[in-house]
């Protein structure tokens, strides 16, 4: 089946993109275009479920985050990156999804569930972010989407998607819509600079794609060692270290890695020599996305016109499979 | 302000419309065409909420409830008649409209609470359900509808629809939605034939305007009276006494009606009187409604024909409204 090539990703456009996404998604997007039919799409909707008090932030970011991807090597030509906002097929799919997942279903997702803990939203849940799977499950479905890459977190969203599939296909007695996977990369998820779990913007610890190199110097200086390594001829420790995760996801030179890990675990490494390293590796690696980000700036009404062209292929895309689900549902008249 | 004119009506096509229909709306709305900017939904979205597995009854209903409408005098060239399905950006308002609700706001809407123990959903509602009154708001906000005629019972969904666009307009700052008005007919609810307090489809207790001659005479011959009006000579209660109650509302003779209920609580009067009085009364009154009927229901593409012009126009309203709905939302982009 030809939709099984289809892969959707996406970002909610509530701020630039960082080393975390390079790592979790975009590097693994830039070799996704050439072997599936990529869809990328910026979930400014989506973003709006708990953004409703900042939507400047929202609009901003949707051509900010498009430049990163353009930084990164997204090649439109490969991939259609495209605006949630701009088709209208994916709310109606969305409002006919709801009827087919209960309340308590909605309440059970443990995505759900712990994305509420962490924005402390009680019991003043906007409907619209209780919801939300089922809105995802539209755009993952009006795709056709067979593979779609997410944090191992995201896994219940992925299961909801295919229980609506199956319950929808059962209902009506036909494939309307396709089951999809998810693709779980096998790299975790990057830290933040100060040593927490998570690169977040909420949490500035952060390096930015766009950084400029003293911004990545800065960063750095902070990036979290071994609190134990108080002297140069002391062991130091790896584990928990960030700058050796770091330059465990991003220094070339595997071999010269090995030598220097062995040399600060044996003592009489200093991080400041292990930290130089990592700012090299930064720098080379950020310096060519800055310069094509940079360069893409130049000219935003390129950057809108490339987003205008892909939500119009997106688009037809998402209105041939709203047309199939409205069909089953005998909502054809004319 | 012109849209103050503006009214919205509407009903869920899942049965034919009967009599209780006609005393509660639809005679109101054949008046109303001539004063408002009159739009009737054919809410077939919404049926769907609590339908999804009776989909070909909602889908046959659509027709056959826009032929009632014919039937009974709404003119197409004065009111614009319209399938809610076939507006995508209805399905967008609530997409919308779902953010700024909350789950437990939702929970409290007392119409929706009644109608969740009627169904006996319990914990299984369908989302779609249990949020549906942010789809009313979009309908009736999408056609800036400053009079809504509702019933009673249905006046909390229009203080929802209100809270919400209050909430829309302060947020974003500008007067992009309208509040509406409810309408409540002065005439309540008419009973049905078995003296239930409500004729509807599902307690079998209806005279549908579309009954045949035969079907009026037995429908009425089933009519609730008196039950302690045993013998002629009796005295009979006018109270609860259906006969009556239909009769109140369609014999045109209002003295002969009067003498008539005199004399029944007097005694001497038989319930067949009564009853062939009102046969008579419905049967004139329904005669040509029927006969408009079949003239329309010869020539089904002409009903589509109309359906589908109406929902040219009233899309095109949706579309500006949803348009101002997403700019205040700063999902303008191209």
């Amino acid at each position: 089946m030809a939709s099984q090539s289809v892969i959707l990703t996406g970002d909610r456009p509530t701020g630039p993109l960082h080393l975390g996404h390079y790592v979790g998604s975009l590097r693994d997007r830039v070799r996704y275009q050439n072997s599936y039919k990529q869809f990328i799409m910026l979930a400014d909707a989506q973003a709006l479920t708990d953004n409703m008090d900042d939507i400047d932030k929202v609009h901003r970011n949707v051509v900010e985050v498009a430049l990163d991807y353009l930084a990164v090597g997204i090649d439109p030509t490969k991939t259609t990156v495209f605006i949630q906002s701009q088709i209208p097929e994916l709310a109606e799919l969305t409002f006919y999804y709801l009827n087919i997942v209960t309340v308590a279903r909605l309440e059970r997702n443990p995505t759900v569930k712990e994305e509420i803990r962490l924005r402390g939203f009680e019991r003043d849940i906007p409907a619209g972010f209780l919801t939300y799977p089922a809105s995802q499950a539209a755009d993952i479905t009006a795709f056709k989407a067979g593979v779609v890459p997410v944090g191992e977190d995201q896994i219940p969203m992925i299961e909801q998607t295919n229980e609506i599939v199956r319950r929808f296909n059962r209902m009506y007695n036909r494939e309307v819509l396709m089951e999809c996977k998810a693709l779980v990369p096998d790299i975790g998820r990057l830290p933040g600079i100060d040593g927490k779990a998570k690169m977040s913007k909420s949490l500035g610890n952060t390096i930015n794609l766009g950084a400029t190199s003293a911004e990545i110097t800065a960063a750095v200086k902070k990036v979290y060692t071994d609190p134990l390594h108080l002297r140069v001829e002391d062991p130091g420790h790896l584990e928990g270290n960030i700058a050796f995760t770091y330059l465990d996801a991003f220094d070339p030179e595997k071999t010269a890695l090995a030598e220097m890990k062995a040399h600060y675990v044996r003592g009489g490494l200093g991080d400041s020599i292990v930290k130089k390293r990592l700012d090299l590796v930064l720098q080379e690696m950020l310096a060519p996305i800055r310069a094509r980000r940079e360069e893409f700036a130049k000219d935003k009404g390129q950057v809108i016109q490339m987003l205008k062209e892909g939500t119009f292929k997106a688009r037809e895309v998402a209105a041939r499979t709203a047309d199939e689900v409205k069909s089953a549902l005998g909502l054809n008249y004319f």
